[in-house]
C-alpha cells in the first residue's frame, strides 16, 4: 500500500490465552508478555479476552467484587497502560470493573497516551445476571491514528443492533474481548455460529471484527476458543485458532478499505441503504 | 412428533430454477409443474425465486411494466392460487407487480383458499432502482396453521433490521424469493455469503429461513444458486443446492421449536434479551 494514497494498513492480532481464576497479578504479567510477543511480530492493535484478568466462573457476588477493579485507577489498567506506551500500541482488553457498589463486565480501550475509553457489556449471559450490572453506556466508538474503534464483549455480537449501532457511529474495526461458551443446541464438532455470526456482520456492515477468545475449563465451564479476525468482506484474515491453545492471532489489514468499499455498484452503498422508515420504531 | 404435543411439523420446499426472460406464462406453467412435485415430495409450504414468473434483467422500465401484473386480479397470481387449492398447500414466490403507475419487485403469499398478502422489496439492488419504487409495506408478517410467516426478497436480508423487524413481529419462517448474483470482492468459488448471512440470522432471531434462488445466466447476468433451508439454530437443515442444477430442496420442521427453543438458559431467551435503550435511535 503506497504511503499517501489514502491507505492505511494496520496489523491486528488477538491473543487467545487461558486465565488463571482469580490469579490477577498473574494473568497481568502473563498478559503483558503477550502483548510483547505480538508487538515483536508488529501489532499495533491488540485484542485480549473478556475478563482476562480475573477469570470469568464468579462463584458469588463478593467474590467477583473482590477482584474487581476501579478504572482507569486500578492496577490492571495503569500496567497495561505501560505496555501500550513501552510498545506504541493499542490494547483492547476485557476487565472486571468496580464503580462504587456496582460492578461491570467491562472491555478498556487504551493508547500509547494511556486510558481511552470504556465500554460495559449489554448483553450479560448466564450467572453474570447474578454479579454485574447491565452496560449503561451504549456502544462508544473512538477514533485512533489508524481509524475507528468499537468494542461488544462476547454475547453482545448475538444482536446485530450492536454492530450496527457501532457501524453508525462510524466504527472501522470492532474489538471483541470474549469468553465464548458452548451454546445449546449446537454441535461442538461443527464450525463455531459465533464465528458465522462475526462473518455475517463483517459483511453486511463492511466493517473489520476482531474476536479475542479464551481457552480451557473453568470450575467445570468449558470455553471454545477459535478466535478471528474477519475482514470487511466477511472473510477471516486471521484465524479461526483452535479450541483449546493459547495462539495469537495476526492480521494486516488496510482500515480504509472497510469505508471505501462499503459501495458496490452505481446504486448501493450497503450501510447507507438501510431504511429505518420500513422497520419497526422499537429496533 | 407426536400429535397433540404442541409440535408443529411442516415439510418446506425451496424451488431452485431458471426462469426464462419475457416467458410469463411458460415460466407460470413450468413453475406449477414443480409445485406438483414439491407436492408429491410432501411440501406444505413451497418458495419461489424472486421475479420467478418474469426473469430478472429488464432492459428498461418500460419492459418491466409491459411484463408486471396487478395482485391479487392478474393472471400469474390467479395461476398460483388454484394450484395452491389443488394441491392444499401455501406459495411464496417472486412477482414484478404493477400498482397503477408504479412497479413493485413483489412477492406474494397465497394458500389453499387464495391470495394472503404481499409483500414488496425494501432494499432495491443495482438498476433494480431504475425500474422500481422501494417497497413501502414493510415487512409484513402473516399467520398460517403451522405458525407465522414473514417475507423478504434477496438483498433485504443484507439488513439485520429486515429479519428483527419480521421476528418481532412474530415471524417463526422468513421465506425469501431471491436471484442472489455474484458480489463484489467475493470469490465465487467459496461458500456464498449469502448462505452465511441466512445462518447468522436465522440463528440471532431463532427462525425459520428459507431461501429459494434462481440459476442461470440472463443478458450476461450470472446467478449462483445455493438455495437453502436453515433451522433456527443456524445449520442448515435442507441445501445448499447446487449453483447451477435446477432443484427442489426440501426439509421437514418442526415450526414450533423455532419460538419455544429462544430461551437458551434460566437468564438467557435470545429475542427477549434486546436493549434497545442502549442501542441508537435510528436503528
Amino acid at each position: 500500500m503506497a504511503a499517501g494514497s489514502g491507505e492505511t494498513p494496520l496489523c491486528i492480532a488477538c491473543i487467545q490465552m487461558e486465565p488463571i481464576f482469580g490469579d490477577t497479578a498473574g494473568n497481568v504479567e502473563r498478559i503483558i508478555r503477550l502483548i510483547d510477543e505480538a508487538a515483536d511480530k508488529g501489532a499495533r492493535l491488540v485484542v485480549l479476552p473478556e475478563l482476562c484478568n480475573t477469570g470469568y466462573v464468579f462463584n458469588s457476588r463478593a467474590e467477583a467484587f473482590a477482584l474487581a477493579e476501579s478504572i482507569p485507577d486500578g492496577p490492571t489498567v495503569a500496567a497495561w497502560s505501560a505496555a501500550a506506551k513501552k510498545r506504541d500500541l493499542y490494547i483492547v482488553a476485557g476487565i472486571a470493573e468496580r464503580a462504587g457498589e456496582r460492578l461491570f463486565n467491562s472491555a478498556v480501550m487504551i493508547g500509547p497516551d494511556g486510558y481511552i475509553g470504556t465500554f460495559r457489556k449489554v448483553h450479560l449471559w448466564g450467572d453474570e445476571n447474578l454479579y454485574f450490572e447491565p452496560g449503561d453506556l451504549g456502544f462508544p466508538v473512538f477514533p485512533t491514528p489508524f481509524g475507528r474503534i468499537g468494542m461488544m464483549i462476547c454475547y453482545d455480537q448475538w444482536f446485530p443492533e450492536a454492530y450496527r449501532t457501532c457501524t453508525l457511529r462510524g466504527a472501522d474495526i470492532v474489538c471483541i474481548p470474549t469468553n465464548w461458551v458452548p451454546i445449546p443446541g449446537q454441535d461442538p464438532k461443527r464450525e463455531a455460529m459465533a464465528n458465522i455470526i462475526a462473518m455475517a456482520a463483517a459483511h453486511t456492515n463492511s466493517i473489520y471484527v476482531a474476536a479475542a477468545d479464551r481457552i480451557g475449563t473453568e470450575r467445570g465451564q468449558p470455553f471454545i476458543g477459535q478466535s478471528l479476525i474477519v475482514s470487511y468482506t466477511g472473510w477471516p484474515v486471521g484465524g479461526p485458532a483452535s479450541s483449546d491453545r493459547q495462539e495469537i492471532v495476526l492480521a494486516t489489514v488496510n482500515v480504509s478499505d472497510a469505508r471505501r468499499k462499503r459501495r458496490w455498484n452505481d446504486h448501493n452503498q450497503v450501510v447507507r441503504d438501510r431504511r429505518p422508515d420500513q422497520y419497526d420504531n422499537d429496533l
